[in-house]
């Protein structure tokens, strides 16, 4: 994996750069959306490409580990051939699934024990393993086993489970130089860094993160229950140390203002549910405001969905007949709230970046903060 | 609406026609979609009609009577107008739904009063404002109100139902005959042959539907709990008997087999739920015959859906991907499933009709009815 560094804001910390794969290459600033179990969620591959204009996307290890397992996974020839998108993907180590979606799991200094939240199986992730599962996969770019501490973590806990992290993230990172991919294609290992909301911590990850060298870092365990003003505050300090010739990766993050604020202060990547999951619930994002679908006001509103949206759903059906696909519960108002808000936070991402190439970003970015805040 | 019936099989009853609409013309046999609710369901409006290759849809008026209403359907101008469908839509009068759904109705000489499924709120569905209702909604085809006789019924019920079912016809074509469309557009009204299992109620049925000269005539209460023996020695029956000039229509069958007797014995057009619900249920219907997607034999299965699909989706995605779409509950899933048997569907009518065009029926039709009865 390559980055060229192409442009730097003037005026802020935002970057426009382009990262390269063997699946093809990536303009940054840029949104990845979600594909949790070899599927964008209620999304056709076709639709991804040429509506959604993804450029990568992400699957998550610990749901492509459980489903279709492995062996599967591998007699394919890895997650490109399996789901047929041939672009990049980056997967997660699948360590933040553990936490969340397991009901038994436990943190010892070899790994983290779950059990399967689908059948009860017990399985163990290790720094090893979840590199040996990602080769298998065959993600582009792979992720570090890490503890994501949660946002309420005090000092104390947050050290011990930072410092978890980063043994952790030795041994990943030495598991990934001793091992080479299986399907003939480069695949590369991101750091992440970790510290809570802590200063310190944060600046003491970023340094053990940045002298490894990889191609790329990332920035764990942010939106996950801290002040806005904290998470934006600690990218700035992570920022300040992470190399400016590598990309830089927000996990998980977020709003589209969220993902602005992100961009001005030096970050690249972007991946959320958010688009998906919220889209499934009736919220529209788009660059006047946000809408709820469900909302009565839309009853009789007959207008296009989104007369500046980038998709063609936008202009195929109208804001009454989402409402009321919504409202009888039919699955075709999740696949045109998906396309929608994806092609929205790829636009976004897309539009950040000629801003930034522009010299326009700053302004661009005060307006447009206002308007994605916006209730419709 | 006009009819021409261009060919007519030498060694069954097999018809080819076409039909004319305002809204473009059907070649028949045709299988139509159901579109429930304003939307075929897990279906893209240009995924009817571009990889379905649908050209005509049918709407229930029960659903759309509830939701979105007749107010929005009103104000949007129709329900083309409201979905983005330009081509013909066919409506029923919703005295099936009325049955099936409604938990608390009831049958008078004047109409089915019934409770909505979804709130509880009292309506009342009579000949003639089904009518009207049909005429807001804007079919290009609509049906007139009946008691669709269950399969199951004795002579004495069967017989005072079909009275009822007549009289209520001659007051929906009364009413039909005295009003006019919204929309500056023809509309046309079908009648509904019933008579349950009985061959004298069948005929006297088809003679009152005959002597009416609609411009087609639909054949009901069929695959309704009969044995299917009954329900194609039926269809020979009422044929016999309706116009050979006119389209007749076997309402809601049926499996692909049902579709090819039918055909054989002078039927013109077709709808059923089976293609999406059976699909969303994980079962593909093919030329080759009839696949449980959730089935452990096609998890490492990575040939395509269906080599000799008429849609993309068969193509684009392999069974192994498929299957473990299902079985990991991904929207994606119906979706591929719902495109895959609706575009067989279509499929299945167009060859049937090319066949009949070509002199082959009888021949390809025997080969097919095995063929799409075997299990894979
Ligand atoms: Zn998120
Ligand atoms: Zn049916």
């Amino acid at each position: 994996m390559d980055f060229t560094l192409e442009y730097t804001d003037a005026n802020s910390d935002a970057r426009a750069g382009t990262i390269t794969t063997d699946h093809g290459i990536i303009t940054t600033p840029i949104f990845m959306p979600v594909g949790t179990v070899a599927s964008v969620k209620a999304v056709h591959l076709h639709e991804l490409k040429d509506d959604i204009k993804a450029q990568i996307i992400l699957g998550n290890t610990y749901h492509l580990y459980l489903r279709p397992g492995l062996d599967i996974l591998e007699k394919a020839g890895g997650l490109h051939k399996f789901n047929g998108w041939d672009r990049p993907i980056l997967t997660d180590s699948g360590g933040f699934q553990v936490f969340s979606l397991s009901d038994n799991r436990k943190l010892t200094e070899e790994g983290a024990y779950f059990r399967s939240h689908i059948d009860g199986s017990k399985h163990l992730f290790t720094p090893e393993n979840v590199v040996d599962t990602q080769r298998i996969i065959g993600s582009d770019i792979m992720m570090a086993l890490d503890e994501c501490t949660p946002g309420q973590a005090d000092y104390q806990y947050a050290k011990k489970s930072l410092a978890l992290t980063q043994r952790w993230l030795e041994r990943g990172w030495k598991h990934f130089c001793e091992t080479e991919g299986l399907y003939g294609y480069r695949q590369t290992f991101f750091p992440i860094v970790q510290g809570c909301v802590y200063p310190d911590l944060r600046r003491d990850a970023a340094m053990h993160v940045a002298q490894l060298g990889a191609d790329g870092n990332a920035i764990g365990g942010l939106a996950v229950g801290e002040p806005t003003e904290k998470m934006y505050e600690m990218i700035e300090v992570v920022n300040e140390i992470l190399p400016k010739d590598k990309p830089r990766y927000l996990m998980g993050v977020g709003t589209p203002a969220n993902i602005l604020e992100g961009i001005e202060r030096g970050v690249d990547m972007f991946d959320c549910v958010m688009p998906t999951r919220n889209g499934r619930n009736g919220m529209l994002f788009t660059r006047n405001g946000i809408m709820n679908m469900r909302n009565k006001k839309w009853a009789d509103d007959f207008s296009p969905i989104d007369e500046d949206g980038t998709s063609y759903v936008d202009r195929q059906y109208s804001k009454a007949y989402l409402r009321h696909l919504f409202i009888s519960d039919e699955i075709l108002a999740m696949q045109i709230a998906s396309i929608h808000n994806l092609a929205f936070y790829v636009w976004l991402t897309q539009e950040a970046r000629r801003q930034i190439i522009s010299g326009t970003f700053k302004s661009w970015k005060k307006d447009m903060v206002q308007r994605v805040t916006h209730r419709l």
